[in-house]
């Protein structure tokens, strides 16, 4: 009988050990990569030209010594660097009601090819949404999507983190674009 | 005897599946939103205005079309891009000994009323800390207080996450303005 | 017997118990200062000074009141923002192949010695590296190494976290630098 008990205190034991190894191991080794969240949105930016003040979102407020600030500079607006405030919504109709911001900024930055960096928010004060996620990283603009990372959230987004896929949904010339965005998040909290 | 052995054992299986499920699970699950760490900080930003050279902490580097380098632009200062070296100080006083710097920019990015966009460190190489912490989020600075995200960190703040509630503690026209920053940290490695 | 038995289960009870507090614990208390990949790359920075067109990959696009778009300011350059988009090398050879792009920018923040602030990421897109990896911080670049954090990544990088620590591996008066990254992953999914 001694032994039967022994038998399973040692498993118990074994088992103690093997639990322990795999929650050290999990903090950095074991992830699910099924997303916790999805959501999907739009935001529109309309870039300030000099005559479109009152339907301008966004405006150049740095730019290369060959630039200007009413008109994206030569060499692919290589060092403009645009400021933004676009609606956002939930579909790609920009008189659709829109449910928050998009805040921040992207700066282009290949001379040979349009690629930008971001790094901006979605603020949402909603009965839908509280709070905001933010995004930081690099898109290459001629792809036709391209992953930035969600690098954290506060309100109903508290501390969260993930993937945001971009897909340019539309563009009129140099003025106008709208970005269409599918966020996936894989830390909720 | 033997059935009894069993049991114990499908015990310890039947718990070993649901504590291994729990384990991947808690990768994106299961998280205490209980702070690991709490710091509170000020500190104190005086912008150039082409008169302070002696005493100023941070400068605009960046403007839309219709703004300049020494006064910040109508509009409620959308577009002016600000960088900044401001003392971090443990209380409201300015003249209090600095224990780092807050250092990186923020830009005011909406027509409509003040609201800006941070991202910056706060620098500490004293006996009490070593190390940076970073920040990034939107700051809608007219409401009373306003979260951004903790994204990272170095040294003592190593790998670190979480929220910093900011509030604005006091300001004087458009030249001096300091804030209370209230660190949450809610991953502590 | 039964008594037995009932030790067993409450051994088994006691045990789930401690473990179940373990992985509630796990999320912001036990991780392993391993990194989980470890990565070294060069990259070139040739900032635009009116006569290097060809040959530049960066440019200074924002600048304060005493400043100028062809030459970093003076005060330690506070407040010049540069953009760039800089050749990755597994080497310190500039003519080496590269095998990816640092885009982002950088801002000049301190007037009485050289520090900045950085936001980047590093692009790939070859056989051996697909996806990118995001970057900020504070760069106090007197000093002979610094860390950064890395807030995120996608492709082979997909939600990585880390450190990475910078070293500036040559400089030729204000035209040419070049900083050797050495990235230490902790999180990897």
């Amino acid at each position: 009988m001694a032994s039967k008990r022994f038998n399973c205190i040692a498993n118990l034991f074994f088992l103690f050990i093997i639990i322990s190894f795999s929650i050290v191991e999990s903090s950095n080794k074991i992830r699910a990569r099924r997303p916790c969240k999805t959501l999907t949105f739009y935001f529109h930016d309309i870039i300030y030209n000099g005559e479109n003040a009152k339907n301008a979102t966004s405006a150049i407020v740095g730019a290369p010594a060959w630039g200007n600030f009413t008109k994206l500079a030569g060499q692919n607006h290589f060092g403009d660097l645009v400021v933004f405030d676009d609606p956002i919504t939930l579909n790609n109709n920009i008189h659709s009601s829109p449910i928050g911001r998009a805040q921040g900024f992207y700066v282009y930055d290949k001379k040979e090819i349009f690629t930008a960096w971001l790094g901006f928010s979605f603020v949402f004060n909603s009965t839908e949404h509280k709070g905001s996620i933010n995004f930081a990283g690099a898109d290459p603009l001629m792809n036709k999507t391209r992953d930035i990372s969600v690098i954290g959230g506060t309100g109903d987004f508290f501390m969260t983190r993930g993937i945001a896929t971009i897909t340019t949904d539309a563009f009129e010339g140099e003025v106008y674009f709208r970005l269409c965005v599918d966020i996936k998040l894989y830390e909720c909290w």
